[in-house]
């Protein structure tokens, strides 16, 4: 039996007609050696923000429901395109809207979550030995009973797309392709001596992901990692074997740093003065999570006088709802004051197991201070330790704990690529 | 009860924000005045070219099914933005694709006809106190048990949408919106002194069509003929009260001719030579009606020694496919000669009942000579006389039949605008 796999092509990839030829002669050569495939496609290169900026010039506030049917126009057109590009070029094609691929999901538009995969008609199309191209980003809250709303599952809602299609139908391989070469130990235009890591376990990924690494969406690995789909993030313009993310056994569990993730884009709210009592907290965070706000961070500082200070981070891009949501209950509630900032960055140390070793906080505070770089919250995960520091200082702080934690060095024992 | 009212806006009237939100601002003013609304609209002004153009990047023969796909997006950008448009203005609205809004089509994609109409989901739309916007030109060969493929209906396919919705929904109005006043006794780019038309009957509107006024796609007349659809044709920027299409009463059928038609894009193919036996006509038509290349008039001519010149005519940018599907058969047959040429126009007369008063061909024919414009092949049918001439002399053709029928002068019996 042929084996099935799924790809991914980014919106990079299939950014104009070249990219999209590019594509196809590279679906068709893994046909060639005999694959089925399963390939999900992001919109074309800016679409999606040209489809922003339509609606933007209508309304300030789109409705959902009419911007997830405007957005996932954006994948129709790519997927469309890809599969006239397979067939130009002799290899059998069908492109199919998330709705055909069976996509269900559930009615939360801008951000839907899968609700289940009914692989029927993808695989239909698979025996009849075709390519089936399915647009990523997007799905339908209908079934085979009833035609349904289209939804979108957030931006880089393809990776998490493809995985699912990889998991439903027990794909031998899930390739995200993309404009990089895979997964490395920190940003390669901060630090030049960053370095391809070619295995990532589940965990690591999604604390560099979820602290800044943007080459894959955390939802997506998180699905992966529940449904034990390998994933391979690959270019699209080399044939390096990328790095893959997959299950790390305990034994290569080695408490070890692997990654330092970047996140320019977070904003700090503090509120100063609150009353030390219960309830409080779910006051704020209740409504921000009702806004479909993603708090990061939270630290509640040392109370004096039956007040604490409380600060958390949230996304720089959500800081003025952020405002908007927070301003009334702090006059209602009267706290002292609110203060936020968007001149902050957020660095992390991932590593396996790093939080059960002794040390690693220390020495990177101790880096981040030799660097002269002042930290202004920190937290802590099992795997993970991140501070949020100045954005002026964040490219240098990156190139000192890169350095501190001597990530250019290969290496001994790394998890086999070929060993999936 | 409300009066329901279908409208539909071409592409030139949501060409930009500007105009969208125009053309909410005109369908809030008709729900102000009571009406519950369906409104459905076309893709952007080049919106559809531009796709098009995006597919012929990629492939010179790109699949039908893959075409329809890609060009649907086009009716859902523009629904999903004149949605929204309402909505900034307080107006509640949903945008629906072709097959939400229960628009079940045959197959055959690309040219795709409307089986029938499930009006459940418009209808529950409207009960919630919302204008339904339809994204035009589009269907779809599911049902309610099943997610279908996307079909397209053809250029200009919005207003068979907008007809098909209006009959099944039984609705009091159907009004086609568009650049143009109305519909005009002939081109009035041509003709300065080119009259709007306050009303017109099917049959007669259905050959001005046929022959080239580009108002209205043929097929929507034919629909509304059928299911007696009043439907008024109007300019999307101004309130004048354009055309009404409708049944004319046998009292008003005038022997008059009521308006010149034009179609430039014509081409003539010439088969000579041909052998006088059965079949042979078969033979070269089945193939031009399986490549869905429509062919309008065909012109047979006396033949001498066993054998027959036989003219027809294609749209010209159907000459190409044309000739690569009648020159195997010219030479598998023996034909003396293929002549073809793309140089050539359509002008026709139209009005109810002249083919049943004397003297109308002969006048036509006078007038053209006396303008020096020579005929090349010539066509009847009850309710319109064409002549084919030079694409050269079409301009001087239409203004020397326009003052030859007095086609200026305003008719002493109209069927009355407000009437309906």
């Amino acid at each position: 039996m042929a084996a099935l796999v799924v790809q991914k092509y980014g919106g990079s990839s299939v950014a104009d007609a070249t990219k999209i030829k590019h594509v196809a002669r590279r679906v068709a050569r893994e046909r060639d050696a005999g694959s089925d495939l399963v390939v999900v496609v992001s919109a074309m290169g800016d679409t999606t923000d040209h489809l922003l900026d339509l609606a933007a010039s209508i309304t300030d506030e789109p409705d959902a429901r009419e911007m997830d049917l405007l957005l996932a126009t954006g994948e129709h057109i790519s997927g469309t395109l890809v599969a006239m590009a397979l067939q130009a070029i002799g290899v059998p094609a069908i492109s199919l809207t998330g709705a055909q691929a069976g996509i269900r999901t559930d009615t939360t538009h801008g951000k839907a979550r899968i609700a289940n995969v009914d692989p029927s008609r993808v695989r239909e199309e698979i025996a009849r030995g075709k390519v089936v191209i399915v647009a990523g980003f997007q799905g339908s809250t209908g079934d085979e009973h009833r035609t349904g709303e289209v939804t979108t599952l957030g931006r880089g809602g393809s990776d998490t797309t493809a995985v699912a299609l990889a998991a439903r139908l027990q794909a031998d391989r899930c390739e995200i392709y993309t404009d990089v070469e895979g997964i490395y130990t920190t940003d390669p235009r901060v630090v030049p001596d960053a370095r391809l890591l070619p295995v990532i376990g589940y965990e690591e990924m999604l604390e560099m992901a979820q602290q800044g690494a943007q080459v894959m969406q955390t939802r997506a690995v998180e699905l992966g990692w529940v449904n034990g789909v390998v994933i391979a993030v690959r270019s699209t313009f080399s044939d390096h074997p990328g790095t893959l993310i997959k299950e790390v056994s305990a034994m290569e569990l080695r408490d070890k740093v692997r990654g330092v993730a970047l996140d320019r884009k977070v904003a700090k709210v503090t509120l100063v003065g609150v009353p030390d009592r219960p309830g409080i907290a779910r006051g704020i965070f209740d409504p921000l999570a009702a806004a479909g706000i993603s708090v990061d961070m939270i630290v509640q500082n040392v109370g004096h006088a039956g007040t604490t200070d409380l600060s958390f981070t949230v996304p720089a891009v959500e800081l003025p709802r952020t405002r908007k949501i927070i301003e009334p209950i702090v006059k209602a509630e009267g706290f002292r004051d609110l203060v936020t900032a968007d001149d902050v960055a957020k660095i992390s140390i991932v590593g396996a197991g790093i939080q059960n070793a002794p040390g690693y906080a220390a020495r990177m505070f101790g880096a981040l201070a030799d660097a002269g770089v002042n930290i202004g919250m920190i937290s802590t995960s099992d795997i993970r330790i991140t501070c949020i520091i100045p954005s002026a200082d964040l490219d240098r702080a990156a190139r000192a704990l890169h350095a501190a934690f001597r990530l250019e060095a290969p290496e001994a024992v790394e998890g086999g690529v070929g060993r999936v």
